[in-house]
C-alpha cells in the first residue's frame, strides 16, 4: 500500500467520523434544529456511530482515525501499523496529516450540514461547542487528567480486541466511545483524540459564521497533549498486561 | 429471480421500514400516545430499528429499500444490483415501484395503528410530520445540501461495508441509520430516502384526517432530489476510494 | 426432548422476559424509584433486553417465550416447532403452558423486587401498568388493530430472520422487540404476546397491593386476541412472500 | 496460567469496569458535568459498556470481574474456572483479591477524572453515590430480595449464553447488565457485584473529598450478601435446567 491511500483512507474515515460527531453535537446544542436538547446520551450515540462509520472508510489503513491511536500503536511495541505498512517517521506523519486534513472536512462538512442553524445561532459558546471540546470547569492541569484518563482506556482496550475475536466488527470500538463519552466525558468533552479537537478548531477559527466568537486557542493543546499521553500509557500498558494469545 | 420477486421484496422491506419509521414518530409527537415527548434519540432508534426490520423483508433483492442506494449501487459501477439481476431501466423502475408503493402501505399501516391518535390531535404540523420530512428552517437551497451530505454519507459507508465483514448483518446498516439521524438529521428531519418521504407524503394528502393540513408539495421536491443526488455522489465515491479488497 | 422439558424451558425464558419487561415499567412508573421518569426509550430497552435474556433461557425449545410466535410458527406451515418436536395439540398447549406459568413467575419477581415501591405508590394506575398493558384512548376495535399490526411486524420478520444468517444470535429479536415498542408501542403499550399480559393481569389480580385497583379485565382480551391474529397472519404472509433459501 | 496473572487480569477488568461505572454516575449525578441529569438509561449504558471493555480486559482470566460470578461457577458444579485454572480456595481468593483491588483502583481513577467536580460538588448523597449503590427506600430485608433477583438473573443468563454461541463476544453480558439495570436497579441502585460496591466504598472512605459525607457502613452488608446469594442461586439454577448442550 502506498503513503498516498493510508493519507486517503485515514483522512476518508476521519471526515465521516467528524462530521457525524460534529453533527450531533450541532443537532443538541444549536437552538433550531431538531435535535435541540436531546441530551448526553445522544451526544454519545452520534460519537460512537461516527466511530463506527469511519472504521469502515478507513479499514485499508487500520483504521487508526485518531493520532492517539497511531501513537498507542507505536508504544505497544508493533512494528507494523497494518501488516505491509512499516512503523517509520513518514508513515506516522502520514497518519496524523490524513487525521488532521479529514478532521477539518468533516467539521466544514457538518457546518454546511447546519448553515441555517449557525447563521441563526445567537450563543458563541455554542458555536464553538460544535467544534471543539471544552471544560465544564477551567483547570488545565485536571483537565489534561482527565483526557489522559479517557485515552487510555480507549487505547488499552483496543489493544485488548486482539484477544477476543467477536463478529462485531467496527462496532466494538464504536461502543467503547460511546461508553467511554457516557462515563468520562464529563469533565471536558471527551476529546481522546488531539485530530477530533484541533483539526475543527483550525476550521471555526477560519469560518465566516455570524456571533461566533474566539475559539480558545488557550485550551487548544490540552486535547491534543491530554489524549497523546493517555494514547502511548495505553498500548505500552496494553503491551504488559496478560492477554489472550491471538489466535 | 423475476422482476415481480423484486417488486414484492423491495415492497415489503420498504413497508417495514415505514410503518416503524412513520410509527416512531406517530409515538412521539401525536399528544394522546404513550411514547410523546419521548425525545429525539428514541425517533433515531426507531428509524433505525425499521431499516433492521426492512432489510431482513427484503434480503432476497439486496434491500435497497431505498430509491438512492438503488442509484448509488449504479454510479458505483456495479453491474448487477444482486447476482443474478443486472442493471437496466427495467429492474431500476422496478425497484422504485416497489419501494413508493412499500412506502405508501407502511404510512397506511402506521396511520391505521394510531388511528385514535390522529383522530384527537390539533396540530396539523404533527399530523403531516408522521409522514413527511420538513425543515427547521426553510431554505430549500440548503435544505437540499443537508440531505445531500446525508445520503451521502449513508451510501459511500454502505459501500464500504462490503470491505469489513462482520457477524452484524443487516445490523451494520440499521445503526449508520441511528447515527446519520442522531448527527445529521436536525436541519430536515432526514429524509435520505426519497420513497419514504414521498410515498407517506401521497398517503397524507390521501387520508381523511381531521385537523390535517396541506401536504406541503413546495417542500416535496428536496427530499426527492437531495438524497438522489447524495446517493448518486456517495456511490460513485465509494468506487474510487481505497477500500479493502472484498474477499 | 421431553414435553416437559419444553414447558420448563418456556417458563424459564418467559419468567426472564416478564421480570425484566415488567421491572423496567415499574422503575419507570414507580413514584419511588431511581429509574422514575426514565422515559418510554428506556422502556423500550427493557424490555427488549428481556427478550435478549429469555431466549438464552429457553433456547433448547426455540424460545418462542410468546404464545402469538408459537401460533405464527403453525400458521408458516412449519411441521416442527424445532427439529424433533412435532407440532401437535399437546406440544402447543405445552408451549401455552410454560408461557403462561412463566409470565406469573416473572410478574412475582418483578413484584417482590419493587415491594418497597409498591407498598408507597399511591396510584392505582401505575400500579396496573406495571403488570399489564392498556390503551391511551380506550377504542376495543381499533386498539386490536394496533396490537394486530404490532405483531404481525414481529411474526414476520422472525420467519425472515432464518434466511439471513448473522452472528447476532437472541439480540435481533431483541432489537426488533426495541423497534416494534418504539414505534408502534404509542397507542396501547405494545403487549404483542397474550402471556405477557395475561399472566402478570391474573398475578396483579391475586397480590395484596396497598393502593391497588381493579385488574381492568373488560380489556383483557384485547392483548389476547390481538397478538394471536397479528401472529397467525405474520407467519401465514412470512411463508408466501419470497425469503432467501435458508443455507 | 499462574494465580498472579488471574490477579492481575481480574484486577485490570473490574478497574475498567468501575472506572466507567463509577464514572457514568458521577457525569449525570454531579453539579458541574458535561452530562448532568443524562438521565437513568444513560447510567444503565454507562455501565454495561464498562461491563463490555472489563471483560476483554479480563480475558484471560475468564473475565467474571465479579465475585458473585466467581461464587455461581462454582455453584453450578464447574471444575475449573476456565480451562487450566482449577477451583480451589486459592484460586478463588486470587479472584476475589484481583476483583476488589481493582474495583478499588477504577473508583480511585474516577475519582481523578472527576476531581475538580468533587471538588465543587456540595452535596455528600450525590458524592457518595458516584462510588457505592444505596437503596431507594432503605429496608434491609427487601433490599438484599432485590440484590438477590437482580444478580440471579445475570448469573443464570451467563450459564446460558455457553448453550447458544453468537458473535457478539463480550458484548452479550454487556446488553445483559445494561437489561438488568434499567429493570431492576430501581430499588436499591443494582450493585449486583460485591466488589463494585465494596471496593469504592472503601476508597470513599480513604479519599479527602470536601463535602463528603459518611460512607454508609451500615448498609455495605446489603450489596455484598444479596449479590453473592443471587449469584450462587443463579449458577446453580443455571446448571438443573434444560439448556442446550455446549457444542
Amino acid at each position: 500500500m502506498t503513503l498516498g491511500e493510508i493519507f486517503v483512507s485515514e483522512m476518508m474515515g476521519t471526515a465521516a467520523l467528524i462530521v457525524l460527531g460534529c453533527g450531533v453535537v450541532a443537532n443538541v446544542a444549536l437552538a433550531k434544529t431538531k435535535g435541540n436538547g436531546g441530551g448526553f446520551l445522544m451526544v454519545n450515540w452520534g460519537w460512537g456511530l461516527g466511530v463506527f462509520a469511519g472504521v469502515y472508510l478507513a479499514a485499508v489503513s487500520g483504521a487508526h482515525i485518531n493520532p492517539a491511536v497511531t501513537v498507542g500503536i507505536i508504544t505497544s511495541g508493533a512494528e507494523e501499523f497494518m501488516p505491509g505498512i512499516d512503523v517509520t517517521i513518514g508513515s506516522t506523519l502520514t497518519y496524523f496529516g490524513g487525521q488532521l486534513l479529514g478532521a477539518m472536512i468533516g467539521a466544514f462538512a457538518a457546518w454546511l450540514a447546519y448553515k441555517k442553524q449557525f447563521d441563526e445561532e445567537p450563543d458563541p459558546a455554542n458555536i464553538l461547542g460544535v467544534f471543539s471540546t471544552g471544560p465544564a470547569i477551567r483547570s488545565y492541569g485536571w483537565n489534561v487528567v482527565t483526557e489522559v484518563i479517557g485515552t487510555f482506556m480507549l487505547m488499552v482496550v483496543i489493544v485488548a480486541f486482539a484477544g477476543t475475536p467477536s463478529g462485531l466488527g467496527p462496532l466494538a470500538v464504536a461502543l467503547l466511545v460511546v461508553g467511554i463519552g457516557a462515563s468520562l466525558g464529563g469533565p471536558t468533552g471527551y476529546a481522546i483524540n488531539p485530530a477530533r479537537d484541533l483539526g475543527p478548531r483550525i476550521v471555526h477559527a477560519l469560518l465566516p459564521i455570524r456571533n461566533k466568537g474566539n475559539s480558545d486557542w488557550a485550551y487548544a493543546w490540552v486535547p491534543v497533549l491530554g489524549p497523546l499521553v493517555g494514547g502511548a500509557l495505553g498500548g505500552w500498558v496494553g503491551s504488559i498486561i496478560p492477554l489472550p494469545e491471538i489466535l
